[in-house]
């Protein structure tokens, strides 16, 4: 049996675009693990009667709506007072909550008393039960309403994140008997989308009709997606290897990894299986190349670190950049990644390094090189690749974005042609 | 009069959390400086039957509806045939899209014909108009109902951007004569939320009805923020600044900023207004803080680089960290965290320097430190403060991203008391 959820996040900071809805994601992919299937995401405004209609649009499609945000203890929150409305009930007070509260203010050192704000985290509506949360005042409120559900959890991600993994997943696991979900990504590159699809029109049509597939393009690679339903998870896993082995007789040549989902992972496990050590040498990315192999788990075994060398000074007394090259070629050049990326690697001794060099924008560069103009260079001592992109119409996030992004998949490629 | 929209992001990544919806923040933030207020934010899967009843929430709510997302050439992408359907219409060939599509391969270097797929891109639903997209391949549609619009614009955000910027927002101005609508935050700390909403209960309740406050709490800090609405901005503007003028009458000791929005905007305005420079030594943020202050444009005029030294040999050899003190005390202390600003500072040669070292988790550090620990240095060569914070509860993406913040306000803190 499918069983389907709805997401909802209540808070005027979504609907202004002061923050991104990050919770939804992370609570989407926490779902489909266990095989519950999220219908619809809506965030509405701290406003009663958003709220109240959200919550009935919620429980009218899905068995399960789970609501974040709202629950803190000032007046621009509204989520409890909706829900009683919702469930035509009263607040009331709960001494375990109240507990938890007093005990979490003595961890943290506050040893004032309780103002009635804190108070009234701990009234809940009475057709609702509770979960403590050990991360903050909120509590987390779960109402049963006939045979589906309301999950309450507090807007804050690590208390929500916490509250899901420490909680949630296992409760809604009980539950519901669910199908399984499997997804699997595949990443190609060297040919446009649409030629891909009219390549794969056969193969694609005669697909099981319990594997969907999806095509994500980006700039220089596309994501073609396997999702599979169905109760049997090794069933639906060797399925999709079935499905994959076929699209190799088809296109194998455009396949670049088996197992996509981001190029910092992909690059992590090529560095281990080969036992090789890597650093970087940025300049217009800024660090984000840095950061993005750092946020993989276990990065430490085979990154070392970066010289980000916004200043030109930093170029060429850390990274032994010619001065006269910068003079002759400027710092957006071959000839100045080149060095940058030799010099990092001689400074850091590692195996191989990347370097990036170019212009975010909005303006010029000091020398006038045009905005979008980047040059990337790998080497590994023996061979070095310089490659050049211009994309003049990014805006300054997209343009570190997709360079750093370029510089991954690069580095992969190098990494098995090269080392 | 309120002109309100409806945003439709369509796509089953969002909805498997594969994907985080960026572009809907973007949009949000553009409808807001013309007055345009987000009433909802809702995301629907590539499945037709969601996405026409997603249309028809849309137009019976708001006066635009936005939609990205489902406009590629390939089969999972349905958006024009459940336009058409809602439209009660077929679809047409627009030749001036072919032409745009066939110019823009030219610019991309492919020479080879149009597939049918690149021929279907110039379909459009006979009741929209279209605008060109200098882009990509898909066109954005525009499509009136009544005295509303429905607006399509592919889901790929250079694309979306650079539409929205182009045309969109000078259109819908053009069309709407909207309300104003300002907001201002303001930064707080040194005060939990609670006791801040109570000291400032009088006040708040006495706010003209056309300004709405809302609190956003972080871990260290409180963003307080003003939104008003009316028709003279000035007036608007004039009225926020009254209102923050009361507030620093009673509660002014906890003022951090008198315009927030993020730390490394403000650590950058007053760098710049000192006429200081910094750079960063970083090992647990893994390039996270240059990253964010690299996010600012004209951050090269104060920033000079970061030296991230994952390994402990860059911390030995690049940043002068003495192996004694790493033996004696580990990596993850005061001692060598602030030597490793130090370092940074002397290498780079800049005015000041902030250093962190931590362990991000999901395992301990190489020498047991428990996950959650972490130490932040900043130094002028004169004073130095070193801060030791403890997060057990985070998981490794808010880790980075807390302390990352942590060391941009300590730091923004550092240079008005010190420098």
């Amino acid at each position: 049996m499918k069983i389907k959820a709805t997401l909802l996040t209540i808070g005027d900071e979504i609907l202004i675009g002061q923050i991104v809805d990050t919770n939804s994601a992370f609570i989407a992919k926490q779902l489909n693990t266990i095989g519950i299937e999220v219908e619809e995401i809506i965030s509405v405004q701290d406003e009663m009667n958003h709220i109240i209609e959200a919550f009935e649009r919620g429980i009218s499609k899905s068995d399960i709506v789970i609501v974040t945000g709202g629950l803190g203890p000032t007046k621009d929150d509204k989520t409890k007072v909706a829900l009683c409305q919702f469930l035509d009930c009263e607040l009331i007070q709960e001494p375990k909550i109240l507990e938890n509260i007093v005990q979490l203010f003595q961890t943290r050192g506050y040893t004032k008393e309780l103002n009635s704000l804190n108070q009234d985290q701990a009234l809940i509506p009475e057709k609702s039960t509770f979960i403590q949360n050990k991360y903050g005042t909120a509590p987390c409120l779960w109402t049963t309403i006939n045979d589906k559900i309301i999950i309450n959890l507090p807007g804050v991600p690590f208390e929500m994140k916490g509250l899901m993994r420490d909680e949630i997943i296992q409760r809604l696991q009980n539950q519901f008997q669910s199908e399984t979900i499997v997804h699997r990504d595949i990443l190609i590159s060297g040919i446009p989308e649409s030629d891909l699809a009219i390549l794969l029109e056969d193969w694609e049509n005669n697909l099981p009709e319990f594997i969907h597939l999806a095509y994500l393009p980006n700039r220089t690679s596309i994501d073609l997606r396997f999702s599979a339903f169905g109760t049997d998870k090794e069933f639906l896993q060797n399925e999709i290897q079935h499905q994959i082995n076929q699209f190799k007789l088809i296109a194998g040549e455009f396949l670049v990894s088996e197992n996509s989902g981001n190029a910092q992972q992909i690059l992590g496990d090529i560095l281990k299986e080969k036992g090789l050590t890597i650093s970087t040498a940025e300049s217009c990315t800024g660090g984000n190349i840095a950061s993005l192999i750092t946020s993989v788990s276990g990065s430490s075994a085979y990154y070392f670190g970066t010289i980000v060398s916004y200043d030109t000074s930093v170029k060429v007394n850390l990274l032994n950049v010619n001065q006269s090259d910068i003079d002759e070629f400027t710092v957006v050049s071959e000839q100045v990644a080149e060095q940058m990326a030799k010099g990092v690697r001689n400074q850091l001794k590692t195996d191989i390094s990347i370097s990036t060099t170019g212009v975010a924008g909005p303006n010029k560069g000091e020398d006038g090189k045009e905005v979008g103009t980047v040059w990337i260079s790998i080497t590994n001592g023996h061979s070095t690749w310089n490659k050049k992109y211009f994309y003049p119409y990014l805006d300054r996030e997209d343009f570190i974005k997709i360079v750093s992004n370029n510089a991954l998949n690069l580095a992969i490629q190098f990494v098995r042609e090269e080392c």
